[in-house]
């Protein structure tokens, strides 16, 4: 019997979510729940049922894992913990500092219900955690290095969409090449953010909108761009549709750590992507876990879980003696 | 309470291993065994005995993990499923072939004696491992590449020495620049054994040996040699354990699969170890699994595992809550 998944929220990360598990053997579509009028929600998949999020719970007995695809700024926050009283799910909330908060509220939430809530899946977090915690635990003495892109920060491009003046805008966060093969000839080296990331804006001005004032704005916004090297590009909302509603991203992992009798050897592991599709790519990550999720509450698991405490084993379709036969 | 280790075998994986254990914090180094007389055995480690063999098992209630250093064709077919009887032990059982008649031995023996076998750990099979299996979990539709090297192949170097004439020999595996940037770079190309590696040799001759002869008989050894591109250089034997007694290793995986609803967009997930030493990186990495084994044990677990069954979590020594405030 197929797991059945549903999914809440079709934006980015809902069609995403669709595509995989239509792409997934051992999976299938049970219902698209949505904040929207269902009518108006035109989903991929034939003879897929779109419900009101009101009318969800009605579903509690119907889907194994229900995909949490909203955003983690103010949905996932409520609809973990809420969705979790009646079933298994897993969402990709990414706002690290209040991950222990979230994990906390989720756990509760789930042992009272006895179901399981996977959080904070995808790639960072998620894949870049799982590489910073095995690479962590073999070079113990060590640096830890992560850098992201290229690819749109959507924070820093909403961060310049509120600058008066501005109509639309788009941020990307660039690796500094330099940096990165600095890192990786082992030279171990201590970067300041100035030096690890560069940040291009490509920004169209409301009409009359001081350019000058704009950029100034933009450069020197604390936290988000006042450490970094910053260029501003004043363009067309045309060119900004046509050049920039590309969803690429990436971005790298390393730890450079030594060992010896006299720390004398050096070892650097590096783990990198380079997606055409983030929303793509973080809900593939998210239906393979899905199925760890489905595994572990027929094992009668229940709880707050993440990727860290998923043997890798529960994410494969394939049993034990094929993997050990073929992936081993 | 440290957790107590033993080492079996005090070769380069011994001595990695004794360097591993001294490295953390929550482990102590409780004895070596080996087949030598003891007295003959100098480790680096003081107030630490040295035992023969025979009498391990005189230790089972004073080792936690016992950690197997030994070869794979001979030692550890028989030790591990040996020492499992009175041990928790962890090997790095590399013949990828002979995985699953290992796993069964062990998982045999360790379920009689209600211990913990983990075998199959380091690089490859190890960290390779898990790369491959979390990226075919994430796309399903994909393709997967290993490279090897720069480094030392002990088979290939063996089968060298094997040629009548050769005293002495080093074997080096070297993936080609322009296949990995093809991988890299999204191609997804279908690559023949000679588009992967090449294969250099480095060959002191016994005096009076013939070297076209030897060249030509590297050159069309079948499945060592005869697929690859080959290089032979013929030097002093001073000259090689001047300049090729390193043990610097390393290698690639990559995984390049496709999503979309036509398939349209391509990722790229790229793994990668670049290692000064191949001994000392793969022991600390049979360290890190220790700890590991040392929980599942204290849970009550027993049977045979590799790295597919072991949440990441567990190889660390902080707790949930510091990995997921920390790394997550």
């Amino acid at each position: 019997m197929k797991t059945r998944i549903g999914i809440l929220g079709y934006g980015n990360l809902g069609k995403g979510t669709e595509i995989a598990v239509n792409a997934a053997n051992d999976m299938e579509l049970a219902a698209v729940f949505t904040r929207r009028n269902p009518a108006d929600v035109n989903i991929l998949s034939e003879n897929v049922p779109v419900i009101n999020i009101n009318n969800a719970n009605e579903w509690y007995d119907k889907i194994d894992v229900l995909i949490l695809c909203g955003g983690s700024a103010t949905d996932l926050p409520v609809q973990t913990p809420e969705f979790v009283k009646h079933f298994n799910v897993v969402d990709s909330f990414d706002t690290h500092a209040r991950i222990p908060e979230h994990f906390s509220n989720v756990d509760k939430a789930a042992k009272e219900s006895g179901k399981i809530g996977l959080i904070s899946v995808g790639w960072d977090p998620g894949l870049f955690s799982l590489n910073r915690v095995y690479a962590n635990a073999i070079l113990p003495d060590g640096k830890d290095y992560t850098f992201w892109g290229k690819g749109v920060s959507q924070g820093h491009s909403d961060a310049i969409r509120r600058i008066k003046g501005v109509k639309n805008a788009k941020q990307y966060t660039i690796p500094i090449t330099s940096a990165l093969d600095s890192v990786r000839n082992g030279e171990n080296p201590e970067l300041t953010t100035r030096q690890k990331h560069i940040r291009e804006c490509y920004v169209v001005l409301e009409d009359g909108a001081d350019a000058a004032r704009v950029e100034n704005e933009i450069k020197t916004m604390p936290n988000y761009f006042a450490d970094y090297d910053t260029t501003v590009y004043f363009i067309s909302e045309e060119e900004l549709l046509k050049k920039h509603s590309g969803m690429a991203h990436g971005g790298f992992v390393f730890r450079s750590g030594k060992t010896g009798v006299n720390k004398e050897n050096n070892h650097i592991i590096e783990y990198s992507l380079k997606l055409d599709s983030n929303p793509e790519f973080t809900t593939s990550v998210l239906i393979a876990y899905a199925r760890a999720v489905k595994r572990m509450s027929d094992e009668g698991k229940t709880g707050c879980f993440t990727v860290l405490d998923i043997p890798p084993a529960y994410l494969c379709e394939q049993n034990g003696d094929e993997l050990r036969a073929k992936l081993l």
